[in-house]
């Protein structure tokens, strides 16, 4: 029993980490996803069967409210088949959305972690591997409710916002 | 406070992991410990101030008591700092060594997490990158006790052995 | 005599091959020359000295005459030495420059080799390293005269011109 | 005309450029070739349509001069398509099967370029892919006869010898 596989479902909403170079422009666009093919091919995950989907597909400094309710929307549709969640999600309002999240419906029965990248998951220095790979981690052992991690440091929501000038999350209280 | 850096501790002990291709013997060897250059160089841990020793360098099918011994000594000399550690480690007898130190000392007032890989970390699709960032990770939030983090899955000491068809750790009871 | 090391010389000017990523703008720029660091690090040339010289750092559609006649001049420079030059340029102006340099000095005595990339250096599926060993490879054996090496495949200028829809360089008569 | 796509033959004969980790061994193996998926996928070569063949999966140390007849049988039949062709090789007698063909069958009709590695094309220091590169270019515009390339280097054969100390290829007179 122990050795089961856990469901999880990751949910992405754009933002930097899966941003795609598109070659004939010459610049960085959110398209559709590609956790996938780039980051969760690559990865040993033999106890985890994850699914991905697509909700949204947008530099997070473009998200409002409407979206946010849309993102809180697509979690309590998943929450409902008890698989812990991972929000891929831009970090310029990952904190704001998160807090939205917590603040509107705090009794969430899942673990939902969110998280993202400094840099797009397509270069060979991109951050957004680690940050998946700890996503997935803490979201199969935490109790429910809504985290954030980030470059090995996990996250209470809505206890963190943005160090833009570090280029990293930090703790606020 | 709470965006302190924490130090943490990485034991080597040798293993696939780390084992090195010498181009003149054509053969893979445990020498110097790499994980610093070719792991934790490429990783965003601004709140982790991270430590490496190297306490031994072999093959874990070659250990004997003698050597647990000795790598619990060194977890024992770790301990005084407070820092949480994670012990780079064969996975053929790394539920050994961690069940013998979890016999041996089981009053251990910080977390030890146990790691390796399958494929040596030189290699582009080995997995010791994704299992040096899960113990990293775990090694930060967990309680004390001994733990192995291994392709996504958290393990308790003693509850785990290596599943050699399958190459990975399974959960015992 | 035969094992002499040869030296060579590479000017950069720019373009899409080196554009960085800047984590604050969220957005692909043309700073310093990255290739000695991003690239030949990388690489084995142990017959090879590779001198590194940045002379310019445009996007080649906004490079001018004026421009043009400057890059000249340093292949001018550069070719008093007797080294054989690679130029790291733009894709999109790429067969303007190499004419330009063809008609107003065809009496060149040293190999040049023009070369760029589809995407820039930091992806990991970029197009750059592949063509930079290329380059290399071509100036350390063509005779004098210009030429570009793209994708495989060896142009001599001026026939060449850039195919956008196929992402890629073509031969002209 | 000039755009055509160019038909090329890798022959793949084993060698330290194709080992394979075997994980349950725990041993590098020459077993099927590797060289499409780990090499040619990542690589952009519009004008050139490769076809790979393996013809043997040896260490060149334990080849004798019946595999060598063996593989100079195999470059004649693949002669006759009038393609150009690289073999992939162990670097540890590349110069003596180099040779051989040079020596029996002087009147090759196409570039033949031998090349191999240092390092397994696995490890993300290879200097496999490089190597591959530089012999697929020089395949292309070489007039017919037998070639080695290594580390940016062409080699005439039989003019060359692996130098052990430093890991590489050498010229001899």
């Amino acid at each position: 029993m122990s050795n089961e596989v856990m469901p999880l479902s990751i949910l992405t909403t754009g933002g930097t980490i899966e941003k795609i170079y598109d070659e004939f422009e010459g610049s960085l666009q959110n398209r559709e996803t590609i956790v996938r093919n780039k980051i969760l091919q690559k990865l040993r995950l033999p106890y985890t069967d994850i699914s991905v989907k697509q909700i949204m597909s947008k530099d997070s400094l473009f998200m409002d409210d409407k979206d946010r309710e849309y993102i809180l929307g697509c979690i309590k549709e998943t929450e409902n088949s008890g698989r812990p969640i991972v929000i891929l999600h831009g970090t310029d309002t990952l904190d704001i959305t998160s807090r939205f999240c917590f603040e509107n419906y705090p009794e969430i029965k899942v673990a939902v972690v969110f998280t993202g990248a400094m840099k797009p998951l397509g270069f060979d220095d991109s951050d957004a591997t680690q940050n998946v790979i700890e996503a997935i981690f803490a979201a199969r052992i935490l109790s429910p409710g809504y985290y954030a991690t980030f470059h090995g440091k996990l996250f209470k929501v809505p206890n963190l916002r943005k160090n833009k000038k570090l280029g990293t999350f930090e703790e606020i209280n």
